[in-house]
């Protein structure tokens, strides 16, 4: 992939102002400016920026011929998706928008897909033979009645942010099914929960990861972390992100796991940059430098395991003031 | 009251970081230093000042010795609380304080404990003349049957941060109040919620306030605000306000109301800098210098009315790094 030189954009950019500094920063050097859009006038990237403009949701018919419109207006290139629910767009319109000049910073298809669906996500990892949470259609969850495990979680195949996401135990199994749109039985894992910050080349190559564990969280964003050793787990780690690459995985990727007794266990990936990214930026996760410098066609060398350990994190509000909303 | 010149204290200061800066920047004209504590070492409000220490809970017997220690040791001069449950304590111990050097920022004990009582306060206000949310001791509603309003809230007398808080409807009020401590119960407002920034000196004159509303919150907090024309409730405010201080209240508040077809509604007061603080200081709420004036015995004179209307003001998180956690 060789994208244009032209100014970037971060979509849905909402509050992320540290992941939108950090693509400034990385810009910068490079004479590129990084716009931004988002539904809310009132989100900070779209007022901490020299430009910004709102588009359609992303469900919404216009929404694509209105991001196309801008491409070509605004000549971007590089575009930077930092939410779920956008994924599968851009990516279904990828050729569209490489075709108007843009380079959407994305995933193959296919693998937005399969991490968008919690149950076919954790077969085809298990398939790749890493140990993934247990997981049942509500049937087969039903049928296999005091064979499951005590605990358990039931949750949308395809949700995000814990909505209707439940904690349960065997026995309300099957009250809860019903309450469930489109659900998903899975063990309850045991352990320490970890997130990886993690990136692949254009082709799928591992390039970089840092694990960090969450130690507070406020409305599901971690507002306190901590980047841990991956010597324990290192090979299986590389081996999962690998996995992701042979699967489509492209660019930046967030992926989560259980330090279990019975060792480290798959849960989820996201592919974009997570809301704790900030901190594998500061324990060395450059990735927009890398991203650049891959998208305009230049070589960037492997450098897994090189991250500062034990690097905490901790987050507070800063304000942003104006008496006009730009839209 | 007249102050020692000592360093200043922001207790469980936590992540209020724009509260501090605040402070930090009325101080620093007057050569005087901020310091700060909390329970977590990790809070960004510990790490981003010269000085800070821990406390034990508040509600552990450790709490005020500890503190009065630190008063001496440290010469430490105004106290600044942020959260409810150090208002009663601090209340209690304010001849101790003032004794070993230290001035608490803090109303009277008798309105710190009305405040705390969401029963009592409503009646309070009610005798003088104010319309609050109608509110029955959980013997009173059952008794009253269909006599109650449909739509209510139950919640605990003395709760806050909404635990233990439910909106529920009449038919479901005999179920709900064996699972909420000390209930009462309360006729559910309706109409847009204000929040208002307001000072009082130390012998209850009211000298500012700035309305504003929520648009966004999360956990909670407001992430997204507007300050609004007081033209159609500045009379109820100002008697409101007054009253208050007639009543005890001294230094800052945070009061809470609804616009409704009825008239505005006063449902409850918070006797210290409320979360979104940061925006009333932007329109004109400089109460950290007004509060240092009046601690060194200067004369500030009332501004009622005059702030900012119309200014918007939204939040993003901001990191802090460290290897190192101070406790």
């Amino acid at each position: 992939m060789t994208c244009s030189d032209g100014p970037l954009l971060l979509t849905s950019a909402g509050r992320r102002v540290s992941l939108l500094r950090l693509w400034q920063r990385a810009a910068a050097v490079r004479h590129r400016a990084v716009y931004t859009t988002d539904l809310d006038s009132l989100a900070p990237a779209v007022l901490l920026v020299d430009r910004s403009f709102p588009l359609p949701r992303v469900k919404d018919p216009a929404y694509l011929p209105e991001l196309l419109r801008q491409v070509e207006t605004l000549r971007l290139s590089l575009i930077i998706p930092t939410i779920d629910t956008e994924l599968p767009v851009l990516a279904r319109s990828a050729g569209q928008l490489r075709a108007a000049g843009a380079c959407p910073l994305i995933s193959e298809e296919a693998f937005i897909d399969l991490c968008n669906d919690k149950w076919a996500f954790g077969r085809a990892f298990a398939e790749d033979g890493f140990d993934t949470a247990a997981a049942w259609l509500p049937e087969e969850a039903l049928d296999l009645g005091d064979a499951l495990p005590r605990d358990l979680f039931i949750k949308p195949r395809d949700g995000s942010a814990s909505q209707h996401a439940y904690a349960l135990t065997r026995s309300e199994l099957s009250e809860t099914i019903p309450r469930v749109p489109n659900a998903v039985v899975q063990e309850r894992l045991r352990g320490d929960e970890i997130t990886i910050d993690a990136l692949l080349d254009f082709s799928g190559q591992l390039l970089h990861y840092v694990p960090r564990r969450r130690i507070r969280t406020v409305g599901g964003e971690s507002i306190e972390g901590e980047t841990i050793d991956d010597a324990p787990f290192a090979p299986w780690l590389q081996g999962v992100l690998s996995a992701a690459g042979r699967r489509g995985a492209r660019g930046p990727l967030t992926a989560q796991a259980f330090l279990t007794e019975r060792g480290p266990v798959l849960t989820e990936i996201n592919p974009r940059f997570g809301g704790g990214y900030p901190l594998g930026y500061a324990a060395g996760a450059h990735y927009p430098e890398w991203l650049l410098a891959l998208a305009v066609g230049e070589a960037v060398q492997p450098r897994l395991g090189d991250y500062v350990r034990g690097l905490y994190m901790t987050r507070h509000y800063e304000e942003t003031f104006t008496t006009r909303r730009p839209w």
